[in-house]
């Protein structure tokens, strides 16, 4: 079977929505957080785990699982879900993204990435590590230096052996630094890749995800838009922008003209204010590495009224004053972590540095937006979408 | 209650015996491999994982808990069973070898341990850390270096409030090395400390182990089983020792001189042979790091056919042959970690470093050495322990 999206209910006074996209490994009920296993592995969670959160889907990267263990390995194991022993849906980004970010030092510090993935990365400059050229891109891998390549056509040669559900075509990325003229070159570029893509993708049991791009400016937004609407069953929206405003614009010029049928996830993005402003926005789907990133850092998300925008729902475990808290993480919460254990004990389990730590405060950090977009999609459907907003992010 | 202990089985042709020790928290069914919880978490398990495969009762650690996060923390929480979300026994050892190893360097280069938890040390010369005296040790913290006591008053206190079901007496350790007349000297000190453990400890819910020592001395030996065969109801066996010979000598001179009905607990001992050989002379219980210590670098346990003497029962997840192995670690292995991955995959986690391959490859050694002594357990009840132990270690 092809993956089909169809559309439960609609918001009446916005763009949300409900839905199911539907695979050969399950269903996905929407809107849903995606959590993400880049390696093929959602850092320090088991698929037991995973399941039991509530997650529905995964998704893994491309250029991560080219370089290791390689496609060939994964698809003689049976395809991605087979391989990590997760019995549902999977996703797989181009690789497109990783392989841009290879490169982009050498446009110097203050370079800002649309994606949270790499908001933590170092910013100052570093030798480039890619050469990208109409055919594809030429680059080193982070791993042992070898020489690798990676085009339209290479990447859904892994992407279908790779085997996930759903894929993405191959794309160039802008800087939101580029000029006008550099953008719309990039999109241009992308546009083609695109195309190429769509040509090589042979295995219909997967869906293949447009992306859109375009940077900051509205007509390149508005006709990457239009260009994926002609030729994806589903869209990506990919690409830079300059803060949360302007992404919030980026959605609206976007989705206003994608049919309303089609599937969208956004791409790298999972803030829990995100979540509510894009989901309005007629987001389905997002996936980020924020909840398990931040979760080995120490950060876990908390609901309100403990959370709000202001302390960006989230908190520290590491603060002393948790040393003698017998609380859960979030009293209100009802995940693995939460049930089981204090405040107190997962502080001195992070201050030892047991493993333990990562993987309770990752489990936790992912139940969160999994049940956070769970919560949303129901009330949708209760039509009260707003009223929840309102709770979650008016101070 | 104070926990009892009762011998069900004798087997016919050794010391070996099938038994059960009764706590407050629980039944233990022996012989059973302890794992080590040092810091109250047995690292990179949670414990319904523990529950699962099989624990039935965990070990921590009085000197780590001490310094962090504080037995008054503990106690608060309501003992170490509930601050770690533990529903079962627990056992503390009194911190006496920990407080020994800051003060090892200055004998340098060439000491061995009697425990395993320190045999991959490094073994250069150190600045002793510690001071001993008649009333206690003075030691630095290998946290920030602050000053601390341990005394037997202290760690009895210490472990009181930490709270497990089974604890041990305050002891002074000699190193191999040690001349006779200094490791008569050790013992004689640690005569007296555990004289003054038993008189320090208070709440009969927690069953107090003596610890027996003398070196690789025969005579020693036998005095100090003696000494503790009349002050305690439950023994540890502690101490150093020169290689498996003369451990196997030590126990054996050791076990001939206290009761029979007295538990016996081999402390920081873990092989799978030295399980073998020690349940034969009577050895009820054991710790060990090992399981997990060799699960963060990639060794995982395997069973005849696979495994044998010859490579200690394991092999490396690390090396190329297993990425394109579609097998479980170990084939007859009922662990989460067998019945749901491939060596392939946990190959792959390992290489990128994972978390979750240390997660699994030490759940898989952890049941693999719990269920071994509760197969153990099974074969001297039915009075087939010879026959179980050459299959095992017969090449």
């Amino acid at each position: 079977m092809t993956p089909t999206f169809k559309i439960t209910k609609k918001d009446s006074r916005s763009r949300a929505r409900a839905g199911v996209i539907s695979t050969p490994h399950g269903e996905i009920e929407t809107p849903i957080f995606v959590p993400v296993g880049t390696q093929a592995s959602v850092k320090s969670l088991d698929p037991r785990q995973i399941h039991e959160l509530g997650a529905q889907i995964i998704l893994a990267n491309t250029y991560h699982l080219h370089l290791r263990p390689g496609e060939d390995i994964i698809k003689k194991f049976g395809g991605l879900a087979k391989f990590m022993s997760w019995n549902g849906p999977t996703f797989t980004d181009s690789g497109g993204f990783q392989v841009f970010s290879l490169g982009v030092g050498k446009e110097g510090g203050g370079v800002k990435f649309l994606r949270e993935e790499s908001k933590q990365e170092p910013e100052e400059a570093k030798p480039r590590l890619n050469k990208i050229t109409e055919e594809g891109v030429t680059f080193q891998s982070h791993i042992d230096g070898s020489k690798q390549y990676l085009s339209p056509e290479t990447s859904i040669e892994i992407q279908e052996k790779i085997g996930a559900d759903l894929i993405v075509g191959f794309d160039d990325l802008e800087s939101p630094k580029h000029t006008y003229e550099e953008t719309k070159k990039s999109l241009e570029l992308t546009e083609r890749w695109l195309l190429r893509s769509k040509k090589a993708h042979k295995n219909k049991q997967q869906l293949l995800y447009g992306v859109t791009h375009g940077g900051i400016y509205q007509d390149l937004r508005v006709r990457s838009a239009k260009f994926n609407d002609e030729h994806f069953a589903a869209i990506a929206l990919g690409g830079a922008h300059k803060n949360k405003a302007n992404m919030h614009e980026i959605v609206e010029w976007t989705i206003a003209n994608i049919s309303e049928e089609k599937p969208r996830h956004m791409l790298g993005i999972g803030e829990v204010d995100d979540l509510f402003e894009l989901i309005e926005r007629g987001i389905d789907t997002f996936d980020c590495v924020i909840p398990t990133r931040i979760g080995r850092t120490g950060f876990f998300f908390i609901a309100p009224p403990l959370g709000s925008i202001k302390n960006r729902f989230r908190t520290d475990i590491d603060k002393p004053q948790f040393a003698k808290d017998q609380k859960p993480l979030d009293p209100n919460c009802s995940c693995y972590a939460c049930q089981n254990f204090t405040r107190g004990y997962i502080h001195h389990l992070f201050r030892c540095r047991e493993l333990l730590a990562y993987n309770l405060l990752s489990l936790h950090n992912v139940h969160f937006l999994v049940n956070l977009t769970k919560q949303i999609r129901q009330v949708i459907l209760n039509d009260k979408f707003q009223n929840l907003k309102k709770a979650w992010l008016d101070k």
